[in-house]
């Protein structure tokens, strides 16, 4: 599995159906771009899928990644890691804030627990199946994980995305789930974009000041111990990264490499498609961004990728919350571009 | 009818439900304003509705008011008039651009001709039954409408509002149809606003800079001609206006006055909104604006209105379409406030 999810190539999406969308936009009995960003869009959702006119999406699923992360025990979060497993509880039990966003949206939520610091005996095998570890190294001071841990996790993301595409999805979102994720986060944007972690270093779940100064230094403490192994983003994720983290870019790569197409997320997303980028050229392709969090790391990354937002409500919930707003806007785009006459068809 | 449009006043929406559901929000088991403006759009809903929680906004309505305009006879568009008459036989089969938008969106359709410069007597008489003239004096050499006219298209959209609301329509957006129609807005954002026709006139469905110099300066004379009889916005409506846009504010102002919130679309519903606010002083409390135009004189309607677009796709189609696009916000945010657990309930 490990051979597919680090050798395989990724694909460009085809030239021919976006340029073949754009025409039958033009060709639409309305001015010439009217719809704006829509247009655009539904051109990107048939490129992926090589054909126009796209078929609807109607099968969309959020994939939430938990774990927990060592560094959380040293004062980075406004909430204590007692709170992943009660979150874990929250979206198995279909009443956390991606729950109820899903339903009204239509889209499916699965959960599997990467590396949250207790495991759950109560809950289905299946959120289990795929567990690297429990919780992972603080990054100021040791690795996330190992080398083996971060092929392990990537290789569960690959498969995950595999069976999902296998079962019906047509458009993935990764969720993150886990008390510290936007340290390893923004440690893994800095790494990767090579700037400071001041520029990247947000508030999260809700820090103040103080906490935000510590959070910043960590980040910073963290980078300068991976060292230069940080430019090979499988070192990156053992360095800097943690399980979850390493399982949804092993699953964005799995996506893009089998040509289906991912919304991201918010930070957390963005920071695992920057990594995925690294790992797999030709990836950021097949990704459009959800939503603009609060987290200014996102923005920058936002940048490199070369992706716009599609909403902007200020959210800072994470569990892919953002990404299933926007959900009714990529099917908007298709339903656009498939439903509107021809103005050769009326004349 | 008349009588009821110019007097009755609008009530403010609930200060309790707006309050009981962002308490509501704040006891959910997630970090405190996580949810960001999702979490206002839900107590803007609870407030319309007067209770927390909400209903479920089922039945959203777009109700298209189509009608020409003299002004366009003086080339202030890349379209000619001959395109109204097509654009409402495209709604009323069903292959416009709002109607792929809406069926995706399962939002219903509706359009009316209140002074398209034509009659449709091969379409459904329901079409015509608000009709108050063909097309509309071109504003910079005589007045739109009588002060009579006005008084007839403000009482049409209001009963429109009235009816779709005894029907069960939860949420109503006004769309719009006509060429010219951007021209007529621009003037009545400028009249309302006291700003020069610079400042708010744009290129509409695609003109160039010559044309828009040539538009700018028929709304300039236009606003000038009218002199100070737009201090009142019945005769702001008569002076600048049109039919169809009378019959847009009765519309507006009739879903406030009977509780009814209204999702606007872009510059020419914020138009209609201006003058449904002078007319109904607190209608402005039961809106919220769907998206931003690409039209320069929608950003100042709005912050006047005190209103920031749920999206931005940088769409001017019109007919309502960038609300429409809207509606899953609204729905999402009710579903939220909805569906996520109280923290209190778990521990």
């Amino acid at each position: 599995m490990i051979q597919y999810v680090l050798s395989t190539p990724v694909q460009a999406p085809s030239n021919a159906a976006y340029a073949a969308a754009r025409a039958h936009s033009d060709g639409q009995a309305k001015p010439l771009g009217a719809l704006g960003d829509l247009e655009t869009l539904a051109a990107w959702v048939a490129a992926c899928q090589g054909q126009c006119p796209p078929v609807q999406l109607e099968d969309v699923r959020v994939i939430v990644f938990a774990g927990d992360h060592g560094v959380a025990q040293d004062g980075v979060s406004a909430y204590p890691t007692e709170i992943t497993p009660a979150m874990v509880y929250g979206i198995a039990g279909g009443h956390a804030g991606v729950s109820a966003l899903a339903a009204a949206n239509d889209v499916r939520v699965s959960i599997y627990d990467l590396g949250v610091a207790v495991d759950f005996p109560d809950l289905p095998a299946e959120i289990s199946r795929f567990k690297v570890r429990q919780s992972s190294g603080a990054i100021h001071l040791t690795d996330a994980l190992t080398r083996e841990e971060v092929e392990q996790a990537l290789a569960a993301g690959d498969q995950i995305a595999a069976e999902q595409i296998a079962d019906g999805a047509q458009l993935l979102i990764s969720g993150d789930l886990g008390i510290g994720n936007t340290t390893i986060a923004a440690a893994l944007i800095a790494a990767s974009l090579g700037v400071p972690a001041a520029a990247v270093t947000g508030r999260g779940t809700g820090i103040d000041e103080g906490t935000l100064a510590h959070k910043t230094a960590l980040i910073e403490a963290a980078i300068a111990r991976a060292g230069d192994r940080i430019a090979d983003p499988t070192e990156r994720l053992a360095a800097l990264g943690a399980a979850d983290f390493a399982a949804a870019v092993g699953f964005i790569t799995g996506a893009a490499r089998r040509g289906v197409p991912v919304l991201l997320d918010g930070v957390i997303a963005v920071s695992e498609a920057l990594v995925a980028e690294d790992l797999a050229p030709g990836t950021k392709a097949w990704l459009q961004a959800g939503h603009r969090s609060t987290e200014p790391g996102q923005a920058l990354a936002l940048d490199r990728l070369g992706l716009k937002p599609l909403v902007d409500f200020s959210m800072r919930l994470g569990e892919g919350s953002g990404a299933v707003l926007a959900v009714p806007m990529v099917r908007s785009a298709v339903a656009a571009l498939n439903g509107i006459a021809q103005l050769s068809d009326l004349t």
